[in-house]
């Protein structure tokens, strides 16, 4: 009986090869009434950290149902692949337990059930060990949507045994926000791990600084109110205070990239 | 009562970003029995007039339907969101009211009924205001798909204010068409603003003036009959007159980027 | 009555421009019922080896039903468009003659019915002659779905006067395996032309060639057990030899492209 009719699919596969679309074709073979929502997959090849924040931030737009996701740089190793069940099984997510899925279980209200995938009646006969979306992932995938149960995919193991996603956290120093950029999108906006709250003594006006450079920049609503040639600070669709320029790329016009950090102080 | 079963889906969002799926899965939770067809998603960032020209390319091709279009740099700001439907509402383009949706809907007949979307009740609680696609264009196509009407997502307005798009026009000087690169695709074929029976008095030879620089082109029905080293002139797939070499980018050979001017005139 | 619901999609399309959007809006209107399962569009323009070898790659993974495959350098030109049908009608490819579906077919069981796209009834009215995606193969793809037989699409050819395909074969010199890089992956896997069971004999280190230099590579069973700085050999996931580093690109690395030579023999 089919249990599920969608699944949503993250990964590091690129669109240059055929490997998101091999996946999709094994999954069209063994539930074929599940319809299959591509996420993104370009995540940066073996970027678990960016794999894992881009799920996090879909996560509550994401339709009930199987999430897979593949970040996978120990594929074949003994990194576990497994099925994490959360919202007493309205949703699973389906991946390598590297820490890819934790923030958005965790979102998503935290693992109830998690299985081992290693029952080999649920995946593809492989070739060679290095493709495990295709012939481990995307079939787990699909006999989920079909009904079966996590407990056949393999044993049930602890769901305190999974690997925890490390999200970073800011600090205060000398009344400055020590931050990091979590995310430059496609427009250049620079995503910081920093809550709205946390630089509200700050005032409108706040000192950014980037390495060793101390910029000022703004609080603005939306992007386009940022005054040309400005820096403004704008909360972004995730409610997340993110680093931006008006119609042009604050990433490449200030040298930011994921992982950099960022200090936000009083201005002078 | 379901209304609409296909949403054909443009925008600049890009695929590197999780913000198409995330569109995708808000639509799915909406209205699963609708179908998205993606277009394009790599319009250059705010690039109005490339999303409104891809639109236009595409429009008689589109399915019966919901046209969802995402090129928005004034994103939360007061440009207005719309909804417009045409054909006897056989199809509602849905976007940003800034030129983008324009020459798609002239294609399609003209504007018949148009409304602000306004109304929260078909929109999903931003956290910030810069994720329109997400939080308002992709709930108001769902919402269209599941037969809600154009006047309960906001308030209806007058065809007449909507934003024109700029498509431009050829002009004559000295014998001369004056016309202009609207579009470069992935082969590197520059077509122009120019219809076939522009250039038909010009001959079979033409002088194609590029800049400062007049090369000879000879028009050819295919790309693969230019002979090696020389530049055809080919009516493209779309009807109208583009500047291609074969199997190689004219585009690059030829320095042409959208936007540029091209002057064709007779040969000596 | 409708006969297969699904169609595979591979091209040179890329995803920049709206060719893919608009195939995929014209199997829509025909074919409202059949799913597309996109494989990769972005073969590089014109690379019909390339794209061979990515759908033969794909072909065992594909579900019953149409492939639609397109690299078409001669589109206009005098190439046939053809529809050949695999495993008593359970699949059919539809493309360029050219020798792009050739080793999918065979892989498939070879052709048993092929007919020549002629007939105007199944093609979109074209404003040029230069995207058959559109005006020929998809509307070809879409009524196959709707159960429209192979020889109302055009007259009827014999299979083995299509154009075959053409994949390179090792050859040994002094005792070493010569070969060639068939593809690199967006990991930077470099897969070889080449079988296990060809190298078997030169045991668990091999002398790699590549132009004039000589390195020592080891057998590896997945990429992340390859020692930090060494070279492995892995028998990727289509059962294939391929260069590989432990996260990292052997193609930049080692600079291997598609079609370059690489010798396997044994260490001193």
């Amino acid at each position: 009986m089919a249990r599920h009719s969608t699944i949503s699919f993250l990964s590091d596969y690129g669109l240059d090869d055929e490997f998101v679309g091999v996946c999709k074709a094994v999954i069209r073979e063994l539930a074929p009434h599940a319809t299959v929502i591509d996420l993104t997959h370009n995540i940066a090849p073996h970027d678990v950290r960016a794999g894992g924040l881009a799920l996090a931030r879909s996560a509550q737009y994401l339709p009930t149902g199987v999430v897979l996701a593949v970040v996978d740089p120990g594929v074949g190793t003994d990194r576990r692949a497994v099925a994490v069940e959360v919202a007493g099984g309205q949703g699973v997510f389906v991946g390598p337990d590297n820490g890819l899925l934790a923030p958005a279980v965790a979102m998503a209200g935290g693992a109830e059930r998690a299985a081992v995938l290693t029952n080999p009646d649920y995946q593809l006969p492989a070739p060679g060990p290095t493709f495990a979306g295709r012939d481990v992932f995307a079939p787990a995938a699909a006999h989920l949507c079909n009904g079966v149960d996590l407990a056949d995919l393999g044993e049930l193991i602890d769901a305190v045994s999974l690997r925890p996603g490390l999200v970073p956290l800011t600090r205060i120093e000398d009344g400055a926000v020590v931050a990091e950029v979590l995310w430059v999108d496609r427009f250049g906006n620079a995503q910081l791990n920093v809550d709205p709250a946390e630089i509200e003594l700050l005032g409108d006006v706040v000192a950014v600084q980037i390495g060793s450079t101390t910029r000022t920049a703004r609080r603005a609503a939306t992007y386009d109110e940022i005054p040309a040639g400005a820096i403004g600070l704008v909360i972004d669709s995730y409610g997340l205070v993110s680093v931006a320029l008006a119609r042009r790329s604050a990433a490449d016009e200030l040298g930011l990239g994921a992982g950099d950090g960022v200090t936000l102080g009083k201005a002078e």
